[in-house]
């Protein structure tokens, strides 16, 4: 798979005038290669020119690590006396070389800022202008990925909603490491996070789980996701948000704000046709959200893309005219938060598909109350 | 005391020609405000003019999150529909200045790039240019942090060596696994690695501790450390390599390896005074190890400096000239490795004081026997 990848990131570079793509840590490197760099001093980067072959620049420390592919890039380990820099330098071109650069995103501004001093005269473009639009069309195998990790994240959902998490006089902490250890059970490579939010805990949307005690009358929000591996080794993300109602009826207050945000996310699910913009599904949360009279309270933007990277193209938010391709997978969660008081928020992962929009989580939508 | 580092930070900008620094992801910002961001698309960016106030530039949902001292810095939180990279830009002055800026080392490209775009007369350099130096030399406040860090490592190291972990039968990532619960147990807030290799794996020195079962009569290296909170929520790492020999004693072949290596590790200690050059600690490691024939397997630089960041300023290698200062704190971890065959190293982390080099480890230095 990763040789078809390949040959579509030439044919990107290609496309928008790029000379060389220059991949570090991140989740573009694994994506086209199967290895993930170590976030390291010791630079690790792949050069991909677009006529020509490829090789990755790797510490001497971590090359056994990488599974070598002759066929798509050799392997150019550096000693500990050598500076990476210079060899990367080289393998763009001459310094005086006017090459036009992609550096991948998430790259370290420090080996950026090197580079552009030995390539004084080249240009800088984003690694994501090339992987971007790339990444972000999912081909059936990738979209199966996808629903395969959003499929165990629902089992993890179920046994929350179902009353299988103690959740009464414990922390908030002590929950978040339950479903961590739940998403590894439920065959998860690793936990990205597990936001367990109680009571007015959950008015901030990242609000970090911590040392407050789960109480029974409360409103618990649980917003987590981790990445799965498909047989080639390459990591896939699940992402889901319920909320419970721990021992008993949630307030009316409460029961009402939902209500709404349930109508609110599955219209925006609805809404989420290929060719609509992504600001319209945006917008088609935001709209009944704000009818109800909660529009200054959903303060964020409707959802994310997500695959090898939690979050990545597409953004579902006001300004983003891009329309939804077939194979575009993204988060819709629209969210209403009362400061002091409490937080909702529900979030599934939904690919759009020439058959209408492919919601990959299936766990109940309804703000269930469990006994705790 | 972050007020106190605010002031360094200004006087060392002074000193390298620096108008504005700008730090985002990565332990800088921890260091001097004691805030961490998140690792987001959402750019936080603190901006720290050399004459001026300093601003927190923050996503919209993590400034709750923000600890605030008006004294310190102003916070700027940001809508969704803002541009982040704009705010910053106005913050730096306008976008034809030819501003001297500084950027934090980890932070990612994407936001250098675009930052360069938005300001293409400002000149770039490495935020460490600021804070290495400053970063590098501890007071005594903080070598006492990194104390407490190193006894809770040593207190693990002496329960592997102890035998209260049991090996034989075990994968390496379940030992791993125990290790780290054991370092949260003693004190750390985090865990940042754990490598457990055994018999030809320890050959790999950043082994990725994995399925392969411990057997009797294997040496097991053992090199893991993590972070721990100071009173101001500042993390401090942790680092130590201990091998110990499972179900007996080691093969002699092993065992004369490992006295050389002992008696390496202790001369390059030894020679870490105040003045001596960082490259030539390194030499008094690599040299007994050459002269007894093993010069070609030890295939890194003998240690790093450590502090807030687990590998940091100053390196000891070849090519260093860095004299030593009181409070550099840098592990000194030569190693010996036959591919195919076993790994040995050995770790501590020492701090260069005039009173000579002060070691913060203290667990047996010994090849011990465990039963395992």
């Amino acid at each position: 798979m990763t040789v078809d990848r390949f040959a579509r990131v030439r044919q990107q570079m290609q496309a928008i005038g790029t000379d060389v793509l220059l991949l570090s840590v991140g989740p573009d490197l694994p994506w086209l290669t199967g290895y993930e760099a170590m976030p390291l001093e010791r630079l690790t980067m792949l050069v991909v020119p677009v006529d020509g072959d490829a090789t990755l620049v790797v510490p001497r420390l971590e090359a056994p690590r990488v599974v070598e592919h002759p066929d798509r890039f050799a392997l150019r380990p550096w000693e500990e006396s050598e500076d990476p820099v210079a060899i990367v330098a080289e393998l763009v071109g001459c310094p005086a070389s006017n090459a036009r650069l992609a550096v991948g995103d998430k790259t370290w501004a420090r080996f950026l800022v090197d580079l552009q001093a030995a390539l004084p005269t080249a240009t800088w473009r984003k690694g994501s202008d090339v992987t971007g639009p790339l990444r972000a069309v999912k081909d059936p195998a990738e979209v199966e990925s996808l629903r395969r990790a959003a499929a165990a994240a629902d089992r993890v959902a179920a046994q929350l909603q179902g009353g299988d998490l103690a959740l009464v006089g414990r922390t908030e902490a002590e929950v978040s490491a339950e479903i961590g250890r739940r998403l590894l059970d439920e065959g998860h490579q690793r936990v990205n996070f597990a936001i367990v939010a109680t009571g007015a805990n959950a008015a901030s949307p990242h609000h970090e789980p911590g040392a407050t005690v789960i109480e029974a009358g409360h409103v618990l929000l649980c917003d987590f996701g981790g990445t799965m591996l498909d047989a080639d080794g390459v990591g896939w993300c699940s992402d889901i948000t319920r909320c419970v109602s721990v021992g008993g009826e949630p307030p009316t207050e409460v029961a009402e704000a939902y209500a709404v945000l349930h109508r609110a996310q599955q219209a925006s699910v609805a809404s989420a046709t290929v060719g609509t913009a992504c600001e319209a599904v945006d917008a088609a949360a935001r709209q009944p959200i704000a009818a109800a009279g909660y529009g200054d309270r959903f303060i964020h933007r409707t959802g994310h893309g997500i695959g090898v990277e939690e979050h990545e193209d597409p953004y579902v938010v006001a300004g983003n005219a891009t329309p939804l391709e077939p194979g575009h997978a993204f988060s819709v969660e629209p969210g209403i938060y009362t400061p002091g008081a409490w937080g909702l928020r529900l979030e599934d992962i939904v690919v759009a598909a020439a058959e209408g929009p492919d919601p990959l989580n299936r766990a109940d939508h309804a703000l269930v109350v469990v006994d705790g």
